[in-house]
Parts: structure tokens; C-alpha cells; sequence
């Protein structure tokens, strides 16, 4: 049975009206309605930010789970969790927005060109030049055995194939150059097996004869959880010319990877991710073509790291069975296809890499970052840390390489806090906090008012208001604290960073308790991650020669601060190297040369998984780790001294005020 | 400007409306009104065939020809020639339609499979069983290298690969399956290469250990002009077990290739013809599948015959530069594609191998003809002749090869001939006519009423007419001859064959004066054809040991009657053999044996094409056999003796009249 649902929402005078059948849900009728309603749990009903108001007609509530007797009475109920049994109507209260707007990131990464590239020699894609001979009445060849000639003898190319959609165009391709050409093809095959019977594939031809050192277009991505990132890379020279990032669009339908698996299971919902991350991806390499004057259609190649959930919903190859025990990938190392068959806007011949993983929780972003940190190579010990939505670590050096992966959420990358964004203009990025007066000082990004506070800055917001005082070591708000700034909030207590008057929206930017305890689990698993790790192989961290840390805050990071909190271990700041998004870089330096790409193989498959959920020792870490800087302060001997010199200074500082 | 356009069909009350544009073409609104006007002629106006009339409103005929000025005056115009200048009344006659019922051929090919066929030396496509280890804690290797895995270790498969799509159920296979899978893989690059280094293609992936003995469908395919053959194979047992053939449903826009080729480089009608190939072979796929239980999806390996022309126009290939000089075709030997990049409805992985051709008008067509005839490797000099809508020619042994072609058009197939239809159910395919009464007697493919004539049918009776005196040698109808049979119609002279009462239309069958024109255009063409290569190449039609008619009415062809006509030379009828359609058998065997296939490669490059366009000899000899059985009756002694036994025979009864 057909019933009429109108929604209403806050911002839009008129209902949009949608036609279901019984037992539909809300969530879904507002989709075929054409309004979004974002549930970042994945549409699970745990966290309740997809609450619409019922305003007439019946409903079902499957579940009420983050809704209070009083809420349920004013007729709330979860969009994920509620049925229609009849004609309803709905009232759309404001949606959490992520905010969508292409910029360029804090700083472009220093990236240069790995020393000694030759894109004769590294790249297996090359762009070539063939004169051909017209056809005549004495010369009947057809079109493509002409240029397949021409390739034999011009280039010594023995077996170019095509697509059938470069058939359709070839001959005028041919005519409009006048029978001068400019192919593009990949020659992977050949360079790889080292023999010239293997097939080359036609990628792009143009007319006439394109100057060859004109750029020729490739890009590498990074699909994070939270944020993808894309270079637009030019193959000739090697160099990086553009660089964008930008909040996955999947996040609106789960903030970690386990929700976003459950709602791609959901009936459309894998097809309803892989378009989201498409459109993402899609939009930033337009923003990155545009700002070089490049066409995307001109792109001949892509080289894409990201974590084995992102690489799947990529593909729109089922997840389920990463989350599910024996927590299984139906693909570690997808093969090489076209932009065609993955959805990329680039020229549709464009060969698309999904560069390798290891396991459902080390992905190719991980393999990506361990190539361009270079800890596969390294001659004493290295630990690898990875700092996005999936906190992963890598031990090893040249000989031996072990992994594990922990779920940090997004809270780092600015994500599921309340004033969170992303390390782009208008962040703040650093915070420092008057121990007397509880007043802060902050750096934005770009200068100008606040808009919010970026991952760097939440680090240091959170060591400054811990040393201060301002939260105790369980992330408590020292609500007794003399300052306005201190408050009762909506979500417990909080602290005010910038007010209002001094904010780009007009409204307060604050730290509060539910954020802080978003930024305790975060950096509790990954320092549980890699101390586990660490034991479980036989090595005190002490040990460790380097600490290598990536992430696409990484260099902004304060190491004092992000010790401070217990995120990084407490040792000679000197060991500590901070190297930005390692996973864009990685599918970088694969895209440039293919012996990297053999080598990242190598890395994928020398990698040793250790599977924490298995492990109970984890469970007991990442607890002894949810406090300020940790349960056992011994193990922060440089915070306890800090801490000791504070308490010695706020004795004196009372004694003297007495 | 937008103009309102009203069709009424003779056969609808209720008229269709669209809006369309000023100098939009009658055809076009048409067709976007969703009403189909029959273009013969390719929309060149040449045919007629597309007049409807203009009932009120202002048009603009660019071309009246075929229009008498009284047909003007009546409003007649050429849909395909006349454009809209304001808000205009269509009135559509009834159109000529071609039969489209989709029926067994008249006898289904006998086709034994080759001697010695061996599934697994000869098929490039190869199913197999792998047994996989389920997955654990202990072993977490990812679905798709576990299979690949499998690949290695129990077939020595090393480099298997598989498309996005497959990756996307694999997962789901090998749990429904209990990690006991049925594999369909591609081994053709190995197998050709020698080298097992080369990749292996995963076609299909089936849950459980399918029955090794259970069929593994292919198809082959010959696209004609006229009409499309399809044949079902096993692959393990390499038997044939349907053959179905219909029309092609491009017929409707253009009766030859030039006018398909003229109608497709019009805007969207290369897009319009790919897809009338595409539905006609899909629903031959269908009929020949349901005929044996089996489903169009499992079919997972075609190969496809044509000529050039079709060959491009399944493709959505450009084919413009085929009909203009230097006659260039744009892909003779097209790579292998995948069921999905081409649009049949069969496993989307499937390979369709179209087969190579040697120039504009000799295509795959007539190398798998000389494949499956074995003109190829014979030791004396063979004439092959395919009659079909072209008339092409191969002359040679195993040491050379010349060929030609001509356009016949599709009389011969039952088309462009008032009362003509394929060798179907219904079709009269063989005609005695009494000398005395002018009475015929004829023959029904499965018994019944006649519905029409084809090919063998349309032969005999032109024979028979010529013979008995009711055509004179230039084809004009006797209306001097006591019969009610012989008559004015509606395009001069005609015969009728079979009266309204006994026909299953209830409408007199005849033979026009015009059909018997189209018929002498495609005999003329034909042996034009081979006499002039023969000339070109210095050989004697004499000296021919055999002569081999392909074409997919011959087998059923009257030699006596052919020759009487002048379509075949006047020989020993023993040198003659009529092969049937050796075009869908040549697919068959190159779709069985992949050095068949390699074969017909050395064919396509063995050939030696000979312009006729460019030769004024050619027209010589065709004008000069546009006669009954030609200008020069010495080339045809045993028609002359009959005809002088005949004329005796007459004055003799004559005398005894008297």
C-alpha cells in the first residue's frame, strides 16, 4: 500500500511530498524525496544525529536508542530506525553540514621530484609521435593496421591494442592530423615481463604532433576515510603541479569504516558510497585541472592508495566480509583497469592502479606510506604511524616488516568534533593557553576570523587546557576553574577557544567533553596500536631508532603537545620525523616509476598482520590509554616533570597571592 | 521555432503529436512522434518507399523524386526530403514491413563437427574446478588471491586476471559455493604466445563443481546485409545444437551497405543502427537459447562474421570512409572485445572475436567463406561466389587468392521484391510453369499456404517465365500470353503465382516487372563478378575445377535454373557445389579451434583484393549480362539448345493447332 509522506524542512518553506509503500523508511523516503539526511553511524541507530520530527500521521520506531522519553513524546524519532504505517508528515530539523567547499590544503606538501626520474625509463607511459602514409587507391590498408605499422616500424611497438571506443574515433583522429599523429600508450606489460611480444595498450591519440614536452597528465590519490587527497602529476617531468583534498562525500553516511560497511550492505547503499567517493574524487580533479589550465579528459593515468574498505566501496565490490569474522578482503591487489570501468572523469583509456594492500585493516594506504617512508629499506628498527580515521603502525626495517590497525575515528582530521574542520583557511591550527588567566592565543590558518579548529590545533588545545588545569587527567572540564570561558554546554562541560564576536559564523568555538572524549579514544588506540605491536614482536619502544608519523596534519603536528596528550610516546624529540599525507606520496612515487610499483608489491607481500581484535592485551592498553597523558605517568617521564614544575609554580603563584 | 506535427497512421484512429523545430525532417518527427517510417534507401530519397502525406500545414520538399506532380499535388512528399516550416497534419500510409517472425531456416545446416575436434587442444575457452581452503584467523588471504592461488597451484594458471565486475560477486561464488568453484577462463594469449607468462582471462565464476560434461556455450554469428545467423554451439562437444536466422533489423534503413552507410553518418544514426543489429541478434540469442534450455548468459565466447560494413556498424565504428574513395575502412582486424564493450546480451565477460576482413568490400564474411570451403588449401583453381546482398568473389588454391565484390543487392534474400521473404515457413521456393497453360505448380517450405517467395523460389520462377516465353530476354512481360495469370499492375507487367484464394494473405503472390529488374541487377552483378576477375587474373572460366555457392539459400538453389537465368556460368554441373551459408560455418570453426582462427588470419592477408569501381570492364560486363540469360547466348549453350528445343516444340504444337 502507497502512502503520501511530506517532509518539511527548516530552511524551506514548501513540503516535498514522496509516495511509499508501507514500511518504509524514513531515511529512504526522504531520499526518494530528494532531501538528505546525513546519518554518519551508517544508519545503524547508534548515534542519533538523523532525528526528524513526526508531525502527523503513524510511524514505527524500530529503535529509539539516543532519543529521551521527552524527545519521543515531541514526536522524534531516528530517520535510520522508523517505518511509515501510514500518511505521515515530517519536519526536517538543521542538518550537521560538513563543510564542502575545495580548497587548498594548509600548505601544499613539499613534494619534489624523486631524484634521477627519467620518464623514458620509469614511467610506463609514453607519449609518442607517428608520421603515417596516406591511403591511396595503389594502398588500401585500413586505419588501424596503418597505425599498427607505423608502430612497428616507427617505435618497434609489435602488439598495440584498443579499445573499441579509440576505434570509433581513430580515423578522424588520422584525417584531422593529416596522417601525423600523437598516441599515448602504456607499455606496463612489456617493460614488466621485459619482452616485446606482450600486448601495449593505446591509451589517447591525437592529431598531429603534440610538443613533447608539453605536460602529460597523471594523478595520485589518497582515499582517506575522512579525507581524499589528489595530486595532479605531470609525467614528463615528474613534477607535482597541483594538489587538493577534500572531506570524503561518504562521510555523511558513516564516520568509520565499520558504519560505512554496514550501510553499503544496505539495499543501493554500496552503489549510493561508491558514487559518493566518485563525486568526490571527480570534483577534486576538475579543482586541480582547473588550476593548471589541464583537462581532465587529457589524465592517462591514475595511481590510487586508501585503506582496503575505501578501496572496495571505490569498486563497488561487496565489504561485508572485512568486518566479519575472519575479517576476509575480497581483493588485496585489485588489477590494473580502466577509468572507464572505476567511474574516474579522466580519459576513459586511462589505466587505473588500486595499489596493493595487505589485510582488511592495512590497506594500501599503509603499504603506500611504508614506500615513501622508506621503512622497507630502513637499516635500524622504525616505527610507522599513521594518524587518519584508522590508526595503523608499522614495525620493521629491511629485514622484517609487522603490522596492526586500530580504529581511531576521525576526530584528528577535524571530523565528529563539534568544532572540528579540516587544516584549510580559517583553522585554527595551534593554540596556547595563559595558565593564569585561561586565556588562549591562537594561529589560524591564513590568518583572518576562526571557523574552527583543525586537527593540529585540537592536539594542542588539548595538551594546554590539560596542563592549565582546565581538564583533569580523565578529560573532565574543570568547571570550578575562574574564567567565563568554562562553562556548561549542551554536551557537559566545555571551554570557549574563540567567542563569537571573534568568529567568522558569529557563534562560540569550543572544546567540549563529548569532543574531548572523541580526541582520548582517538589517540588511545593508536598509542595502544603501536605499544602492543611492539610487545608482541619484543621491542621496547626504546629501542626504536625512528618514529616516522603520517597523516595529512602530520607536519603541523607540535610533538611536545602531542606527547603531552599521549599520543606519541614519550622519547628524545630528535627520533621523531612528521611526513603529511606518506599515502598520497606513495601513490605518487608509484605513478612515476614502475619499479617503485614492483616494490610496493614486495612491501604488500612481506607485511605480517597481526590481527589485534584477537588480543586481549589491546583492550587492556587502550584503556590504561583514555586518560590525560596515561594511567601510568611513569611511562611520560618529560609530562610528569612538566606537570610537577606547574604544580610547584601554582603553589608558589598561591603562596605569593596569599 | 517550435511547429506542431500531427501523424494519424492509416491504422490508428488517435494521431501521435510532437513539437519540433523549423526544417525539422518529416522522418525525424516521425520518429520522434515513435512512428516508423521504413527508409529503404537509407533516407538518400531515392527509394520512394517513405511518402506520406501532408494533410494541412506548410512543408518544404528538398527532392520529389519518385513523386509524380499529381502525387504533389495529392500533398505527397518524402519524409526522408522534406522539412516542417510550420505546425503540420501527416496523414502515414500503410508501409511496406518485413516480415520479422522468428523461425527455424527453411533446413537447419547440416554441420558436422570437425573431425578430431578436442575441446582442450582446440578451445582457447577452458572450465575448470578449483577447490579452495576456507579462510581463517590463520590464514586471512584475500578471496581473489586465494583464487589465484588455486589458478597456480592446480592448473599452472599463473597470470590470471578478471574484470571490476567479476571482483564485485566473486566474494558471494566462493562462499555459496563452500570455496568449491567452476572457473570459465580465456587462455588464448597463452596458448597463442606459447608462453605461460601471458595473462589468462577470467570469464566466469560459478558456485559448486559444475558437471565437466555439462555444455559451455559459444555462438557464432554472420552479420549479413539482409539477414542475420546465429548458431548455438557446445564448446566441450563442439556440436551445433540451434541455428536460428532472421532479418536484419538495419533493413528498415537502407536495403545495401552504401545506404546503411549514408544513414548512419547522418546525426544519432550510426547510434540507431548499432542498435537494430544489436536487438536482432539479441533476440536470435534468445529464441536459439530457449530452444534448448539453456540461458544467454552462460554464453561465454562469440565470433562474428560480416562484411565490412555491418562489422563497423555493430561496432559504432565510423564507416564513411568505406564507401568514399580510396575506400578505406577504418578496422579490418578489430581486436578481441568483451561481451559488455560490444552490447550482446550474453555473459558481459564473454570474448567476441569479430573476424578480420581484407578491404571495404570483402569482409570477415568471405575470409571465413574461403575458410569453411577450403578454397584456401585447395590444390586447383576454385571459384567462390558468396550470393548474398554482395556479391563477392574469391578465384585461387593454396598457393593465391584474388577477390572481388559488387553490390546485388538483397533480391536473392527475399527483399526488394514485391511478394519476396526469407526461406522460411510459408516461402514458395521452387516453381514449374506448364508451357501450354502458363500454369504454375510450386512448392512450399512445410507445406501449406504460400506466404510469399524466397531466393531458390524467386530463381526458378524467373527461369521458368523466361523459358516458357512469359519474359522476353530483357525481362519484359509478355501481356500478349493467354493467361488471366499475365497482367497490368500496379508496376507494369506482372505474373501471378499464386491467386488471393490460395495464398495465406488472401492477396494474389506475383512477380513484377520490377522485381524481375532487381533480380537481373543482382545476377548481372554477380556473374559480372567473377568473369571480369577471371579476365583480370588471365584465368579461363573453363579452366575453373570447381565452382563453390555460398549463401544462405545455397543449397537449395536449381543449378539448371540458375544458369538458365545467368546468374552461374553454363558448365558442367557436376563442377558446382552449394555450400550454404559458409559464413556463420566459418565463424563455427574459428569459434572451435583456435588455429582455425590464426588460419583465417593468413586468409585475410593471403587475399588479393581487385578494385572492379575502378574498371570500366566491369560495367561492360554487367550491362551486357542484364539480359535473360545474357546479351551473348554463345556463353550459354545449354540455355541456347533448350530454347531452340522450345521454339521447335511451339511451331510444331503451333503447326497442329493450325
Amino acid at each position: 500500500m502507497q502512502h503520501t509522506i511530506s517532509f518539511t524542512q527548516h530552511d524551506k518553506p514548501t513540503p516535498i511530498v514522496a509516495q511509499v509503500p508501507t514500511n518504509t523508511l524514513l531515511a529512504d523516503a526522504a531520499h526518494i524525496a530528494g532531501i538528505d539526511i546525513g546519518q554518519p553511524c551508517g544508519g545503524q541507530g547508534r548515534c542519533g544525529r538523523c532525528a526528524v520530527q513526526v508531525t502527523g500521521g503513524t510511524v514505527r520506531r524500530r529503535s529509539t536508542l539516543r532519543l529521551s522519553p521527552a524527545d519521543v513524546e515531541q514526536g522524534y524519532a531516528l530517520a535510520c530506525q522508523t517505518v511509515v504505517e501510514g500518511d505521515v508528515s515530517i519536519f526536517v530539523p538543521p542538518q550537521e553540514k560538513i563543510e564542502r567547499r575545495l580548497t587548498t590544503d594548509r600548505v601544499v606538501a613539499e613534494v619534489t621530484v624523486p631524484e634521477g626520474y627519467e620518464y623514458l625509463q620509469d614511467q610506463t607511459v609514453r607519449r609518442i609521435h607517428l608520421e603515417l602514409t596516406p591511403p591511396s587507391m595503389d594502398d588500401q590498408t585500413d586505419d588501424w593496421s596503418r597505425l599498427q605499422i607505423a608502430f612497428r616500424q616507427q617505435q618497434n611497438m609489435e602488439r598495440v591494442t584498443c579499445s573499441v571506443d579509440l576505434l570509433r574515433k581513430m580515423g578522424q583522429v588520422l584525417r584531422d592530423g593529416d596522417w601525423n599523429v600523437t598516441a599515448v600508450v602504456d607499455v606496463s606489460n612489456v617493460i614488466q615481463s621485459g619482452e616485446s611480444n606482450h600486448t601495449i595498450q593505446l591509451i589517447d591519440l591525437q592529431p598531429g604532433l603534440v610538443d613533447e614536452y608539453s605536460p602529460l597528465w597523471g594523478i595520485a590519490i589518497d582515499i582517506g576515510t575522512t579525507t581524499v587527497s589528489l595530486w595532479l602529476v605531470d609525467l614528463v617531468t615528474g613534477r607535482v603541479r597541483a594538489q587538493v583534498a577534500e572531506y570524503n562525500g561518504q562521510i555523511a553516511r558513516g564516520e568509520d569504516v565499520i558504519s560505512r560497511i554496514i550501510y553499503a550492505s544496505k539495499n543501493g547503499g554500496g552503489q549510493e558510497l561508491r558514487q559518493r567517493v566518485l563525486d568526490t574524487i571527480n570534483s577534486l580533479l576538475e579543482t586541480a585541472c582547473k588550476r593548471v589550465n589541464a583537462k581532465a579528459g587529457d589524465v592517462v593515468k591514475a595511481t590510487i592508495a586508501g585503506n582496503s574498505t575505501m578501496m572496495h566501496l571505490l569498486l563497488g565490490i561487496p565489504a561485508e566480509n572485512i568486518r566479519l569474522s575472519p575479517f576476509i578482503t575480497a581483493v588485496n591487489h585489485p588489477p590494473i583497469l580502466t577509468a572507464r570501468a572505476v567511474g574516474l572523469n579522466t580519459n576513459p583509456e586511462a589505466s587505473v592502479d588500486c595499489l596493493p594492500g595487505v589485510a582488511s585493516y592495512v590497506g594500501a594506504d599503509i603499504t603506500a606510506g611504508v614506500l615513501s617512508s622508506g621503512v622497507d629499506v630502513a637499516d635500524d628498527v622504525t616505527l610507522f604511524l599513521d594518524v587518519g580515521t584508522n590508526g595503523e603502525t608499522v614495525l620493521g626495517n629491511r629485514d622484517w616488516l609487522v603490522t596492526c590497525a586500530c580504529s581511531a575515528g576521525p576526530a584528528f582530521e577535524g571530523a565528529g568534533v563539534v568544532n572540528g574542520m579540516r587544516a584549510t583557511q580559517g583553522a585554527i591550527e595551534e593554540v596556547w593557553i595563559n595558565s593564569d588567566t585561561f586565556e588562549p592565543t591562537y594561529r589560524v590558518i591564513g590568518g583572518g576570523k576562526p571557523k574552527g579548529i583543525c586537527g593540529s590545533g585540537l592536539i594542542a588545545l588539548l595538551s594546554e587546557a590539560f596542563i592549565t588545569g582546565i581538564l583533569d587527567k580523565a578529560g573532565n572540564v574543570n568547571l570550578m576553574a575562574n574564567s567565563s570561558r568554562v562553562r556548561e554546554g549542551a554536551h557537559g562541560g566545555e571551554y570557549v577557544v574563540a567567542w563569537g564576536t571573534e568568529s567568522e559564523s558569529g557563534e562560540d568555538i569550543v572544546l567540549s567533553r563529548v569532543d574531548v572524549d572523541n580526541l582520548l579514544r582517538a589517540k588511545a588506540a593508536i598509542y595502544a596500536g603501536f605499544t602492543v605491536l611492539a610487545e608482541t614482536v619484543g621491542i621496547l619502544l626504546e629501542s626504536v631508532s625512528k618514529v616516522l608519523v603520517g597523516g595529512s596534519f602530520g607536519k603541523y603536528i607540535n610533538v611536545e603537545k602531542a606527547v603531552q596528550i599521549g599520543l606519541l610516546p614519550d622519547m628524545d624529540w630528535s627520533r621523531f620525523e612528521f611526513l603529511g599525507n606518506t599515502s598520497v606520496k606513495g601513490a605518487y612515487y608509484t605513478l612515476l616509476d614502475w619499479r617503485k610499483r614492483e616494490r610496493i608489491t614486495e612491501i604488500a607481500k612481506r607485511m605480517t598482520y597481526i590481527e589485534l581484535s584477537a588480543d586481549n592485551s589491546f583492550y587492556e592498553a587502550f584503556t590504561s590509554a583514555l586518560f590525560l597523558p596515561h594511567t601510568d605517568l611513569s611511562k611520560f617521564p618529560s609530562v610528569a616533570e612538566v606537570l610537577e614544575n606547574k604544580q610547584a609554580d601554582t603553589e608558589k603563584s598561591t603562596h605569593v597571592d596569599k
